[in-house]
């Protein structure tokens, strides 16, 4: 499995993966009939990079990476990532937050911020956990979930630069 | 003092204040050196909605209100507040929040989400605490402030909605 940043081109392999989560509802928090457009918007144009983790010409995962706020906040990013449904149980999903906090340092920030993880996505929260991720907030009921209504979501940060 | 929906000729008046909370860098994570029309889109054309304090035909305040996230976010709104010199020791921060919390009713929100409350503004934090928004986030070092360097910011939360 190679990460690399994603092309333009990449976008019709990623579709698939982003309109997928965004129509389960269950993790992001974009429309669940989001169109394509919007998608290619969200995922590639407003970050300020894409990645895609591709092995054997398939494209098992993607991340963005972009600043979470400006001005005193700009050393701050922000990352969201998705594995396809041929990429899980593969740690596709370890590889390329791995990859983004290399890219980060890289791209000259100090820390990243996850504003809205699910509380009801245990494995993802396992997961940032594990990777040195805490939880820094709770939010009560900020997010409508389609199976078990309004949960909780959290705030993830983790402090990359050495100061 | 009322409170009422801006238009777009009262961002002459709106600017200064922007411009000079953005100058300071100490509660915004706004460039410092914001340029006038990258203020108007962030306080007028990025929100929902943006507001005006006035009396006596001066404008003592403003604020906006704005979806904080999209999808199962949708029912949490974000609003900004900021008030001009001759507005201090006046209310008019309370008058606003206040305001804010019944438009976002009016609006079809459920919550309200301050995303980046930064630490030393404890004016503010006593204030958002006064009128019953929680500290729900605690962000270490995700603000560099221009007189304390790397301080915390603070993630504030209030559910509006009766249930």
């Amino acid at each position: 499995m190679i990460i690399r940043e994603a092309t333009t081109a990449d976008f019709e392999a990623i579709w698939p993966i982003v309109q997928q989560v965004a129509a389960a509802g269950e993790t992001y928090p974009y429309p669940r009939d989001l169109s394509k457009a919007e998608g290619e918007r969200l995922w590639m144009h407003v970050p300020q990079k894409t990645f895609v983790a591709e092995a054997n010409g398939r494209i098992l995962g993607t991340y963005y990476i972009k600043p979470n706020t400006g001005g005193g906040g700009s050393h701050v990013c922000n990352c969201g990532y998705m594995v396809a449904p041929e990429g899980r149980g593969r740690g596709v999903a370890t590889a390329l937050c791995e990859h983004s906090q290399r890219m980060a340092l890289e791209l000259g920030y100090k820390a990243m911020q996850f504003n809205l993880v699910i509380s009801t996505n245990q494995v993802a929260v396992r997961l940032w956990n594990k990777l040195g991720f805490e939880t820094v907030g709770r939010l009560p009921k900020a997010f409508n979930h389609p199976g078990h209504g309004f949960v909780d979501a959290l705030v993830l940060y983790k402090w990359l630069a050495e100061a």
